[in-house]
């Protein structure tokens, strides 16, 4: 096959490939899941209905894909109530800029609606995936767990919990009957199918599901099946929901919403891939000033002139530049990111400087989450993880049929 | 395909189908498997080892193949610790007699060896498998427990659990381990594939397989991986074992070892089904003296003669006499079995008085079975299905390496 030409893009929750140039057609994926657009005016209804300006992520785009959002939103503004739920494979140490971004949203979500949270550790999906030892992949999970308290969620409305951890009682009961709902043939129509995977492989989309059934955690939501649930996830997890979705209304529950990102790209652009073992493809949380400076100046990919005059005669090229892309997830003043728009497009802004506001957002970004993450003491973490009784996680929302 | 003519016993955990005639050739079987055949050289041995003469069901050969069995009384001699492992799918409220054989089996074995017994109630098998809401199945569960707990486990030494209640912990981590390490090809040629199978028949053998490992049970066995597991069970069983065995080298743990059976017949004859939802298929243990006498007498498939001449002259096929099947089972006594034989056999013995003769042995052991299980109160059942803390399961048994 000629990888120039017609190479198709490749997206599900373990692989993301673009076409032969790296690119995403997030129209295309979008269509081809079957979700719907998320469109400014669903942006506004959200801002209407929570009273607060859109997250920049939305306002921009990032979040451009959802499933039922609008319906969700109709039920909320009923006095229905949701809970949020989203996770993260523990697959390495240090998280880096590209896993902090829904946890972000997330928390803005949470705060904008006063809503509760679950935040799944699949642990178990990455020994079954990836050559972890469980105690390995637990071990990242537990570490993972403290960068995502850093995010600032409310303690009082949030339960994180590991799946060795949690794996049991109600969610275990609630794995076993989605799985019981789901055949070969839907799971390989949905995620594909080979007889190298292993047996634990076949029955883990029953895992990722499982949240999205508030029966699953007793301790805060008591025996109630009619509470919506919205996650917001990137684009390559929807697969899971999609079969959730199928399942839900089988076993009486409401089928999930779920709200979109794009992929964060490497600092190589969007044909890279970050990841843990090249230090140099991303930003980690753990990274110093310096470091960050060293990395945005030496590798973050550039679209500008190759230099200062053909810069100002072209401009650059924002489509491929990667520090205009990470300003578009971090920098929230929506003027300043306009003006450095215009003024980098079209020449009259050179790269350094761009490179130079964008070290900066981030230095401040990272060094804010060192600190509170070196707040998240093993107290912290207790308060979060332990499956305690929860109550008046809907204080605000009046519960539709409840007086 | 000629129905008469060349079909092919079928022999899996979830379907046995005899030849033709409804009969399982039983060496086939364990040839095909791939087993052992379990020699009266070997009984002798257990014989030797427990001081104890052997179970009736060991003497007569019921329990006719093994794997790894002389292994394990060569350890068991040096002083090296076993437990046993046996389970039950919970899919009907009432046991039959069928269910009863391996769990007095085992019984007898535990206290010929005087060693630790776990037995799993694979109540999340069948939901995965039958028409069974997770609920009716976990009820069935705690009914059965009852039934088992009356054939007389020794408390101090014998941990029951239900998947739905126990799954989690260190078990859970072993069902992981070994789904990590069983390929969909293994599964398939082991157990067959179907994509109109659901998701949570792929990975469910490696929840049958878990407890093999005693890491399974931290409350019993620390995380001590170096003890035997002894597996008293059906032949139709052997698939899910076989995979065991093929696993437990690569997760660090000795190979479980296998003792099985051959089937218990069906009140019809061993073409027949014992079924809960056909009550005269089988004796069950909730049956009265009255049913019994009334099941044997009109039910229990007769090899005999047509009418007492023809019995007298021609004498009783034992082949396929059900009542003198049962007492194979269940008169203790060789001696006045082989007289039985002999004269039901010659045709001195009607039918009657051989009929007779196994009423009174079932009605006794049915009485017996419910006297017991009348004694089982909720704090009995609470003991042995909490997983507290037990000590001195190897009483007797000095464990190699330690003092």
């Amino acid at each position: 096959m000629d990888a120039h030409n017609g190479q198709d893009q490749e997206v599900n929750p373990w692989e993301v490939k673009g076409d032969a140039n790296g690119k995403i057609d997030y129209e295309k994926l979008q269509k081809k899941f079957g979700c719907s657009r998320l469109t400014q005016d669903l942006v506004a209804r959200i801002e209407k209905l929570t009273g607060r300006p859109a997250h920049l992520l939305l306002r921009r785009g990032v979040f451009y894909a959802h499933r039922d959002l609008e319906e969700l939103l109709n039920a909320y503004e009923k006095g229905e109530p949701f809970y949020l739920y989203t996770g993260r494979g523990p697959s390495s140490e240090a998280l880096h800029l590209g896993h902090l971004i829904p946890f972000q949203f997330t928390k803005w979500l949470q705060d904008a609606f006063n809503v509760p949270l679950v935040i799944q550790i699949t642990d178990d999906e990455k020994r079954l995936w990836r050559n972890l030892s469980a105690d390995e992949a637990y071990r990242l999970g537990k570490e993972n767990v403290k960068d995502i308290i850093a995010c600032g969620f409310d303690p009082e409305k949030t339960f994180i919990f590991s799946d060795y951890d949690y794996m049991g009682g109600m969610f275990y009961r609630n794995i076993i009957e989605i799985s019981a709902a789901v055949t070969m043939s839907t799971r390989k129509a949905i995620f594909g199918f080979s007889f190298d995977s292993n047996i634990g492989q076949m029955s883990f989309p029953a895992v990722q599901a499982a949240p999205c059934f508030p029966t699953s955690f007793p301790h805060m939501f008591g025996t109630r099946k009619a509470i919506r649930c919205l996650i917001p996830c990137a684009i390559d997890q929807d697969p899971y929901f999609r079969m959730t979705r199928d399942v839900a209304p089988k076993l009486g529950y409401i089928k999930p919403a779920l709200i979109e990102s794009s992929f964060f790209p490497a600092l190589q652009g969007e044909g890279g891939k970050m990841s843990a073992s090249d230090p140099n493809s991303a930003i980690f949380v753990t990274d110093t000033a310096p470091q960050i400076k060293k990395k945005i100046n030496k590798f973050a990919f550039s679209g500008g002139g190759a230099d200062a005059d053909e810069q100002r005669e072209k401009g650059a090229n924002l489509d491929v530049d990667v520090s205009w892309k990470y300003l578009q997830f971090f920098l929230d003043d929506d003027e300043e990111l306009k003006k450095i728009g215009e003024q980098y497009g079209s020449g009259s802004m050179m790269t350094g400087k761009v490179k130079a506001r964008l070290i900066e957002v981030l230095q401040k970004l990272v060094a804010q989450h060192q600190e509170y993450r070196a707040k998240v003491t093993a107290d912290v973490v207790e308060r979060f993880t332990s499956p305690r009784k929860m109550d008046n996680l809907f204080a605000g929302l009046k519960l539709v049929g409840e007086s």
